[in-house]
C-alpha cells in the first residue's frame, strides 16, 4: 500500500510514536487524542488526522489503546527497521553524538565517523570505526550507509554534504547553520540549529506578550 | 500591532530569515518565493502566506528584495533583540553547545552553565560562569535569563526543567529524549532529538520508495 503523508504529519506521527513509548513505559493503557495533543502542544484534531493518514486503525472509542496504536504506526512506517548511519565531523558536538546510547536501542547502527583531522581520528576513543573525510563517499557506498549526522564547521558543510550525496546517502541531519544545496529530490535533510530554535522561541515569547 | 502567527509559520519565517542572510552574504539582491521555497523544501505558496502574516510588505513584483524582506521580518519579529540564555547539563553535548560561537553573533548571551557534578564545574575551561544545578531557579531569576538549552541525562530532564520553570524561564530547547511536562502555557519548548530526526528521515526514505 502506498502512503502519501505530508512531511509535517510524518514529523508529528514520530512524536506521537515516541510519546506512546513513554506512556507505555509509565504503565498507561489508553490515551485520548486530546491528552496526546496537549502533551505535544498540537491540536487533538491534527493528531487524529495524522493518524488517519496511516489507514484505518479501527478505533471505536474516544481513546486509543497505546500499545495497539504504537504497533499500528510501527507497521505502517517501519519504525524499527535497522539502518546504518555515520557521523561526519568529530569535534565536540560530533563526538558527543557519536557516543549517544539511544541510537542502537532504536535500531540505528553508527558504523563510521569521519573527520578531516587525522590526529583526531587517532586520539578519539571509541569502538566505532573512524576514517579521514576524503573517504566519505567510498565508505558510504561500501557500507551502504543510509543516514548521516553532519557536524562539521559551517564552512565545510557543503563539501562534506556533497561527499555524502556522491556516496548515495539518503538522509542527513544537518547540525551546521549552513543550508545544504542539492538537486536531488530523493535525499531528505533535517536542519537542526540551536540558534534557529532560540529565534523561534524568542518570536513565540514576544508574540505571546502581545496577547 | 498584535500578530497572530501559527507556530509552523513562525518556524518557517525563521528559516526564511536565515536563508535571506545567506543569500545576502553571497551578494544576491532579489529572491522569488519559488526560489526560497525550493531551497527550503517548502511550497512557494506557503512562503508567501507565511510572509503575509507579518502584515503588508508592499511587494509589487514576483521577487522579494532580500535586504528589505529581511529587515521587514526583523522589525516584526524583533530578531536581534539581545536575550540571556543558559546551558543546563555540561556533559559532552552541553559543553559543546556552551562553546558555540554563533550565539553572540545572533544576540544570544550565554550567561550561565549548570551541572550537578561539582568536579565538572571546576575542570571545564570557559569564560562563562558555571553553577551547581541546585542554583538553577535562583540564577535564572537573578540574571533574568529567558532561554535555556537542556542537555542533561534523560532521567534528570524533568527535574531540571522544573527548576528552570520555577525560575521563570520562557523558552527551553530540549535536547533530551524526554518530553517535558508543564501546565504553563506561556513557556515554549522545542524538542531536538537526533534519533527522532533519524526516524522522520527513515519514514520519508521508505515512503518515497513506494512512489
Amino acid at each position: 500500500m502506498k502512503l502519501n503523508i505530508p512531511k509535517p504529519s510524518i514529523s508529528r506521527i514520530c512524536m506521537v510514536y515516541h510519546l506512546l513509548g513513554e506512556l507505555q513505559e509509565a504503565g498507561e493503557i489508553y490515551a485520548s487524542s486530546t491528552q496526546i495533543g496537549e502533551t505535544l502542544g498540537i491540536g487533538a484534531h491534527s493528531i487524529r488526522k495524522d493518524i488517519s493518514y496511516l489507514g484505518d486503525f479501527g478505533n471505536t472509542g474516544a481513546r486509543y489503546n497505546i500499545a495497539k496504536l504504537r504497533e499500528h504506526i510501527n507497521n505502517k512506517l517501519n519504525m524499527n527497521k535497522p539502518r546504518k548511519a555515520c557521523i561526519v565531523g568529530l569535534g565536540r558536538l560530533g563526538s558527543a553524538i557519536l557516543n549517544f546510547k539511544q541510537f542502537s536501542k532504536r535500531g540505528y547502527n553508527i558504523v563510521a565517523g569521519f573527520d578531516s583531522n587525522v590526529n583526531k581520528l587517532e586520539t578519539l576513543k571509541t569502538p566505532i570505526k573512524l576514517y579521514p573525510a576524503y573517504r566519505i563517499s567510498e565508505i558510504i557506498r561500501l557500507e551502504q550507509i543510509e543516514l548521516a549526522v553532519l557536524a562539521v564547521p559551517s564552512e565545510a558543510a557543503q563539501v562534506s554534504a556533497d561527499r555524502l550525496l556522491d556516496g548515495g546517502i539518503k538522509g542527513i541531519v544537518n547540525f551546521t547553520p549552513t543550508i545544504i544545496k542539492t538537486e536531488r529530490k530523493d535525499v531528505f535533510i533535517s536542519n537542526i540549529d540551536v540558534v534557529k530554535e532560540f529565534r523561534i522561541l524568542s518570536a513565540m515569547i514576544d508574540l505571546s506578550h502581545h496577547e
